[in-house]
């Protein structure tokens, strides 16, 4: 069974699933086997605690080998994130964080939307062979089992995603991402059907005349910024630094630039910078 | 915590999951646990492979143990189905049987409809005290993990539910019961905002002035008539049987009869039979 045969939506188009920090092999290949179920294809795994590969994913999930065999593993978070451009993060803990949070329908109703505003603009019909290079790179982003997703990381994704759920809010990381790909699996379906008629629900912000930074650029804003701000000693104090640049971080990622937007505020900063260090 | 403190939902008022014949311990445990997650605490097992009580199925499922310890153990499928009035058998497989088949969704909101319904019949206001005597049982069934419910199982259920995946349309027990159980969640919560308002899609062979007759009285029905047809060499040669046999039971089980029809039914072949020996 090659990938291909796995899914009717071509590899690039399906959102990316990308497990942080994953501690047990047995969880990424149980992953990964609801990932075929429900025709998600690529598995990005960042900085995972054992070895990859891991023959105990495969063990756990012999269908979905072919997932497993092109699972690309990074020794971090950031650089697992650098080609994203719309990140969800999978998270039941309500943080103080002026973000999106929206239920797994709506955010696999907005991806596939995503995914059908493509051909929308590209062809009247659904032709995927025009889709592959400008396709919004999507992530479902999960934490590792024990923790969840850190604040930092929450922070450089751009929604929310909560899965509604009795006092017992605490879901294994495959059964997370088996209610994921159910939705995704089921909007999906939705979209195909509707691939030929009009539906203008999308986002204005994520169709491809918007098409948003990847995160690799605002890494280097906020690289940038970090240092200007620490040199000019803006945060005072090292115990309020967390806090006060996750907010503004968030802040700004809220705006979902373009790179061509980001590269002018890094300009702007720059600018900035130099006129002040030369005043 | 105690199971009440699991959900807002009433132990009554929630589906049973019926996990007939399972192999594993850790599964159902996996199974409990995502019972946990989605207000569902009413857990009975049909013949597990493996002893009862399992510690490996706490081990499996710490958050659940209220759910474990008040699991019911049952010696085979049909005595765990006695007193259920309406069951949804968990199974991708199509097979030719003439039976609704629901998507999650559907059953999930068919599901908490009929615990509205019974609210609204008996308060204005969705008062659960009423309510506990009266609710018809519901059940999800979920067959082994290798090899599904059999046909002769999924017979006696009146629904069939299949999750929509991709090719690999295999996903393990516990993954069924996450998709189900969050399923039902979301519907009992829309069901909850929606408790004072009127609401009547319900289906008529539902409500309280049709109960469904549970399935112990069916049992009976069949136990007899399958006497008389094979004292009457009705079916011939015993390979033709089996479908033959499965055919009629799922005829007759559409009706929905409640437990009046079922001994009018009875009664008349009875008096049929007798009729018979005595010309």
């Amino acid at each position: 069974m090659t990938a291909a045969s796995l899914s009717p939506i071509p590899y690039t188009l399906s959102p990316v699933v990308l497990l942080v920090r994953p501690q047990l092999g047995e969880n990424i290949g149980a992953a990964a086997r609801a990932m075929s179920n429900f025709g998600l294809t690529e598995l990005r795994l960042a900085a995972p605690r054992e070895a990859w590969p891991n023959p105990k994913a495969l063990k756990m999930a012999p269908n979905a080998e072919p997932i497993l065999q092109a699972a690309q593993c990074f020794p971090d978070f950031t650089s697992a994130m650098a080609d994203i451009q719309h990140a969800y993060a999978a998270t039941a803990r309500p943080r103080d964080m002026h973000k999106r949070v929206l239920t797994p329908e709506a955010a696999a109703r907005q991806m596939s939307e995503i995914r059908y505003q493509m051909s929308k603009e590209t062809s009247l019909t659904f032709d995927i062979r025009h889709l592959t290079s400008a396709t919004p790179r999507v992530a479902l982003v999960f934490g590792p089992e024990r923790t969840g997703l850190e604040n930092e990381e929450i922070t450089l994704c751009d929604t929310i995603v909560t899965i509604p759920t009795a006092e017992n809010s605490s879901l294994n990381l495959a059964q997370s991402v088996v209610v994921l790909g159910y939705e995704w699996w089921k909007a999906s379906a939705e979209c195909r059907v509707l691939s030929t008629e009009g539906k203008d629900t999308l986002n204005s912000a994520l169709s491809t005349q918007h098409s948003p930074a990847p995160k690799e650029d605002w890494l280097g804003l906020f690289d940038q910024l970090e240092g200007y701000l620490d040199a000019a000693d803006y945060f005072r104090t090292p115990d309020k630094k967390p806090l006060m640049w996750q907010n503004l971080k968030t802040m700004l990622l809220r705006g979902e630039w373009n790179a061509q937007e980001v590269r002018t505020f890094r300009g702007m900063l720059r600018g900035m910078w130099e006129q002040r260090r030369h005043s």
